[in-house]
């Protein structure tokens, strides 16, 4: 099961002309999941992975430059005369804002569910689930943690042969935790193995919540807003810095810390160099980079830098 | 006094990977006036001549992809701190969408105007004047018309020097229209010259109004969203085809037509070479270019390529 981020938008509350505003795009399987939509994240979509007919999008607060993508995205959708429905989950006062761009918007024929989430609240998405973690922002405002169900052990085939076991329809019954020939399941398959964990934190200061989440995470993509010469301004405006977000990975010991939400000021290696300082396996992604994240057993997480995918046509 | 129009985007009311939401940047001298301002145009401004502290914003209609930038870009000149007002122009209901959009703006601390235009009234910037031009579309729409005031006539040097008159504050006199030692401005100075003149269509199905604003100007921003294959689409939608604006242009006798409002089912060639054939003098700028418009002894309406400036930094 492929599953992957693509960074759709990695400014801050600005635009720059490389940066687009925030939107991230989480693809898991054949599910398409957005979080934020800031202005212009229709045409980011259009410009590197297509205009995806998201499912889902979940936002993470409410500040204008996470959010006003959606509405016109809404209008696009309708246009392409879209028919499946679309849920936005946010935090409190989602719905109301949404409501709002009505104006704009109409109400979509292709059915838009709006829905203010609580703080730990869970969507189920079957064999996954994506948990609305508190964060430290001057509002209101969720990081995101998807984490896979649990994978059954690994299976040991040449023991389970050994011990007399014909390859084939037994094999699925010892791996579905039947007896086969007396050999007990867990005799031959291991213990369960964890489902991977991606946690985005959306806008924050440094916080625990994020950091219990992202315990162990296959991939942490964190807002470093500013470096550590802007650490009064960071606290202040309740973002975090390159090296506290280091600090936190490395804490959560996650397999990869990816920093996004930067500052106008910054192009992007002052982040990255103070952030190695603590926490090595740190990448700045540019808008249209897509982090591949496999199982642990299968390779590393691996960033993709969008020169070496083929351009879109 | 320079003159030019940025094509800042020029796609129709979806984006593409080379074409942004509607929006035309005027520059004249120090003035800076945007007309339409679609989704995602403070980055293309951002992309290309920066984010100009604009003074006015003229919107054609209230279509989403002509103004649902708006709202961002205003946010975004909050946060530069900006304090120059700005004035926004529309049609009637601008006042209103403008309104519905302070759960994204609330009330700019630099001053904001929202003015609803009568068709053809006339803003006044001292020596030039804008006038909004009723256009044919599925709900009101202008075009705008720049119309700059007449210049005084050619002054003639070398005559006024033979009749006796001292080069110096005595040719001053004459011009401004004093008889100096017994001649006679008239003698020496030309009839007055029109201004240049610079008109956008908005959106509009070709119309009577937006022809007579034409005549004889300098430079004809016209929409044409369809090629004459889709005239019937063209006519349902309140559109126009390259060839329908074409002729307008010819039968106005403009100096310069550009096309734009292409719909994505086009490159760009095909609209181009469908006009050309009727109207030679046809441009269909691509995102970032510019057309400079010289008083006419100084030369013609040029397109000048993005790629001929040197990239933003």
């Amino acid at each position: 099961m492929d599953l992957s981020v693509v960074f759709v938008g990695t400014a801050g509350s600005v635009p720059t002309a490389r940066r687009g505003l925030p939107a991230t795009l989480i693809r898991r399987g054949g599910d398409r999941i957005l979080v934020d939509c800031g202005e212009g994240t229709q045409r980011q979509l259009i410009r590197s992975v297509g205009l995806t007919d998201l499912d889902v999008v979940f936002l993470t607060h409410l500040h204008v430059d996470h959010w006003l993508g959606l509405p016109g995205m809404i209008k696009s959708f309708e246009l392409r005369d879209r028919d499946r429905p679309l849920t936005v989950y946010g935090p409190k006062g989602t719905e109301e804002a949404m409501r709002a761009m009505r104006v704009v918007t109409g109400r979509p024929r292709f059915g838009l569910t709006v829905v203010d989430l609580e703080k730990f609240e869970e969507i189920d998405f079957g064999d996954y689930v994506i948990t609305a973690i508190p964060a430290r922002h001057r509002i209101e405002a969720f990081g995101y943690a998807l984490v896979e169900d649990d994978r059954p052990g690994r299976f040991d085939a040449e023991l389970a042969t050994a011990r007399g076991v014909t390859p084939g329809p037994d094999f699925g019954r010892l791996q579905r935790g039947e007896t086969v020939n007396g050999v007990a399941p867990e005799e031959v398959v291991g213990p369960d193995r964890h489902g991977r964990r991606v946690v985005l934190s959306g806008d924050t200061a440094p916080c625990d919540p994020i950091r219990i989440a992202a315990e162990g995470a296959d991939l942490l993509v964190h807002e470093a807003t500013f470096t550590e010469d802007e650490r009064e301004r960071a606290m202040q405006t309740a973002h975090s810095t390159a090296r506290q977000a280091a600090l936190l990975a490395e804490e959560a010991d996650v397999r990869m810390l990816a920093l996004t939400h930067v500052s106008t000021r910054y192009g992007g290696r002052e982040i990255k160099d103070e952030a190695r300082a603590t926490f090595p396996n740190t990448v700045v992604p540019r808008d249209f980079d897509v982090i591949e994240v496999p199982f642990p057993e299968k390779g590393e997480p691996s960033l993709v830098r969008d020169g070496a995918r083929p351009a879109p046509a």
